[in-house]
């Protein structure tokens, strides 16, 4: 069987989407993420446009990625200087990627309004910068940007510029509609006549302007292709690029092609949470393949045929993309998913156990609040263990006050916080500054309970994240903190909701200090 | 031109998707949107399913529609009764609709596995269901459940289903993907044996849950389809059904089909508005077409290139849907992005004004810090104005002071702010609670300032987003605020940046009541 290589590029065109930015850390950690998943090339930028790319390239190449290639991204050289000398093509090869890919121009419009050169220098800028480059990389990838549209407006120019990237052995030739316009049909009789006049191996790589990037990414491997480009979950500009999300199992289960093993094809959804989650973006709920939504069934009739056979309502198993089957308004999957959560914790229940029961209406009444669990397991177990009564009680807060003051026009405002907690018969009561509120009211139940428990030292406070919920209107809104904490043997999650942003961290940070006391008692 | 028949399910099939409901009233006035827009046919219900459906068919008897046909929609009969007997029959046609559509079995598994009568008993059932609703009503639709899966298993019992129902002289026979696992490639193969065997005129009906709902859609009518399914926004169990916001441009402006008038098709943005807002649902940025992302424009290249011509990056003249042409303004940007924003404010500066240079390296240093004026371009606005000198100084706040405080145990904790302000000559030292600190402050802030600038009564905050920047670690980390207000006139966002979240929501507050004061001074 035939393999597609998937060509990532979330870390550069997905950052074009409005709301979508990373910084350097988080490039590299989703650069892991994508490797793991099995893509063949990471994009991780353009360095030629800003110094925040080139300091990825110089990044990446200290980490050790198990077989994904990373990719530098430019344009051809300008008008009237040599690829040697040209300032982007130099930053380029300096910045030593596995792979280089650059875009040219195919639509005779765009060489006239946008370069204002003639075609025929056109031709020249194609050729000599991927032959230059070709002398100074192992692999060269060519974009044609607009092909599909540029074709349509003259084709016998639009396959010269093919033919010009040909001629320089450039390794792989991506046809691109970059405006999102073309449909299904017109890309795969395109793509016929391309591959009459070029043999380099073709790729592609589309916008969802249409809402038809995926079916067109899809029909250009059915016609051949043997590269995809896209991002994860279809982040990019205007209506975003090709969504690998759905191109991925597309290619795999519809298409039978090669292109992720199965094994990793069933981390495709925990991909998805992540990018997301780095981008700070609520996740579609109605994605296709990895979406919560996506074999959720609501319907009565859907419902009763589901539970009796699962394919007469899905089109695909949803394991295979690491999503499940959920039954709205039904407790059915509830129960199923505490058990198995109370499995990995070592927590001895079964289904008939009146206390899952109990967990399962707590969880309901908690999820509707705004509660969610994923990404805090660690106040899961907390919640789980007090409903079994195998819940310990290190401590109480019994009050706190913090003061945030600004007190002269550009002095910028300091946070305070007092604390009094109960420990056994003891109280401490005691104060701390810090970097804002959360930050001072942490620091002031640190110093409180390392006291008592000085193994709290090792506690630290990995990452914090609000989200607001949509519920409410403005700054009364509910508040969700996620709270990701850490100490030598590990890290857990917790998670706080309430309309007050101070008393949702608040939570959050009792439950972390909680489980970590928990922990260190187990060991 | 030959007129492709639009068949809007919002309301029968959009409600099965999660989150999305309708009270009564929203039906109707959904129901007359779409009239207005010219769809044909607005399914309203299924009057066998619950008694909201049939006080619908009751109610939308007493409105006035310009053009469109109301549909109600339920299953073919139950086995061993005869269709003037059933009871979803029965309550079909008590409905009074214009249009009865009914579905019924086309796949072999499923007329063995969910109906469980024999294969010969079940083409009974749709023949007798349709010949009876004929003589009932005017126009009858068929709706071929999971035809295209149907067929894949058993082509010729699939086809004996169409046969069924077209003897029965159903006036459409439509074919569904109801499980949304079909390609583009596939639908066209199939529909050609349909029309080989079948006279009737066809219909489509996918869902999209291989992300192909739209460009399964389009193929269908390519192939010679007349009549197609879908919802506003795409709404529809798991993924969605077809998205009717992206068909009826596509239709219209790719395959060039008459469909709804011209006229109309500039309605479709606002159609997409209101389905969203009656569904409670925010609208996605991304959509194809009536999004507003779908037109925006961020990297630089391509600003550049759109402000010489926009048919350099936009593959249809954004104003035929109702949408514009958006440029943003990001650390990809250049000196065009801030000129082209710079026009949109009707303020007046060239690129070899020096102003913009400065304006230009302000703004790529707050965005090292962390800003972000995606979304808080009434942040960007007053940055513009505070460099060529235009800015106004309304208040100044001196100083300000809040105060979290949990007192016992199990109390929650209240939040006080304390604000010191200055208008003029003339200073305001006042107070107020809040639910959490930030609501407080901006209680305080905007009581102090309504003395003076009693306008700020319609300042309304309409939602308020936090994130944590990844450079820091946990609570100490940096914290990037965004906040959307809005008065009766429109909506603004503005952004705040510092290590202290009381700090970052405070500079958001100042410029959102700034950009206020700013806005009433020039009305």
């Amino acid at each position: 069987m035939e393999l597609i290589k998937i060509y990532d590029t979330t870390l550069r065109d997905g950052t074009q989407g409005e709301d979508v930015s990373f910084q350097m850390k988080d490039k590299i950690s989703i650069a892991h993420k994508l490797d793991e998943l099995g893509i063949h090339y990471i994009e991780g930028g353009w360095p030629g446009s800003n110094p925040k790319d080139i300091a990825f390239f110089k990044e990446i190449k200290k980490e050790t990625l198990s077989q994904a290639k990373i990719a530098a991204f430019g344009s051809t050289r300008r008008a009237k200087v040599t690829p040697d000398k040209d300032h982007n093509i130099r930053t380029l090869v300096a910045a030593k990627p596995d792979v280089i890919t650059i875009f040219g121009k195919t639509w005779d419009f765009h060489v006239r309004e946008a370069l204002r050169i003639s075609l025929e220098e056109n031709l020249e800028l194609i050729n000599d910068s991927l032959a230059f480059l070709k002398e100074n990389v192992d692999e060269v990838i060519y974009d044609a940007e607009h092909f599909f549209d540029g074709y349509k407006a003259n084709p016998a120019y639009a396959i010269k510029t093919l033919q010009a990237a040909e001629a320089a052995k450039a390794d792989c030739i991506v046809l691109c509609d970059t405006n999102g316009g073309n449909m299904p049909y017109e890309i795969t009789e395109i793509i016929k006549a391309v591959q009459k006049q070029i043999t380099t191996p073709l790729g592609i790589h589309t916008h969802n302007d249409s809402e038809c990037a995926v079916a067109n990414s899809l029909h250009a491997v059915k016609q051949g292709v043997v590269h995809v480009q896209g991002t994860i979950n279809g982040f990019g500009e205007r209506c975003g690029n090709a969504n690998l999300c759905s191109i991925i199992p597309g290619l795999r289960l519809k298409l039978k092609k090669e292109c992720i093993p199965d094994e990793q094809l069933r981390r495709l959804r925990e991909v998805s949470r992540y990018v997301y989650e780095l981008a700070n973006i609520a996740p579609n709920k109605h994605q296709a393949y990895v979406g919560n939504s996506a074999f959720a069934h609501k319907g009565g009739v859907h419902v009763s045929a589901i539970l009796r056979n699962t394919e007469t309502y899905e089109h695909i198993r949803p394991e295979v993309v690491g999503n499940a089957t959920r039954v709205l308004v039904s407790d059915l999957s509830g129960k199923s998913n505490i058990l198995a959560k109370a499995e990995e914790f070592n927590i001895d229940i079964n289904s008939k156990d009146p206390v899952t029961q109990e967990i399962l209406e707590k969880i309901k009444e908690m999820e509707h609040c705004g509660y969610q669990f994923e990404g805090a397991e660690a106040s899961f177990e907390l919640l789980m263990k007090k409903s079994l009564g195998t819940h310990r009680n290190y401590f109480s807060v019994l009050g706190f006050r913090v003061v945030d003051e600004k007190r002269t026009d550009d002095q910028r405002p300091s946070s305070e916080a007092t604390v009094l907690i109960k420990v056994g018969g003891k109280t401490e009561h005691t104060a701390a500054l810090g970097n804002g509120p959360v930050n001072a009211l942490d620091n002031a139940i640190r110093k409180a309970l390392e006291k008592f428990y000085p193994k709290l030292k090792d506690l630290k406070l990995h990452d914090y994240k609000v989200r607001v919920l949509p519920n409410g209107s403005g700054t009364a809104s509910s508040t969700r903190v996620l709270i990701e904490s850490g100490d030598r043997q590990g890290r857990w999650g917790t998670v706080g909701v309430s309309d007050n942003i101070i008393d949702a961290s608040y939570l959050a940070l009792i439950d972390s200090i909680d489980y970590k006391l928990h922990g260190d008692d187990k060991s």
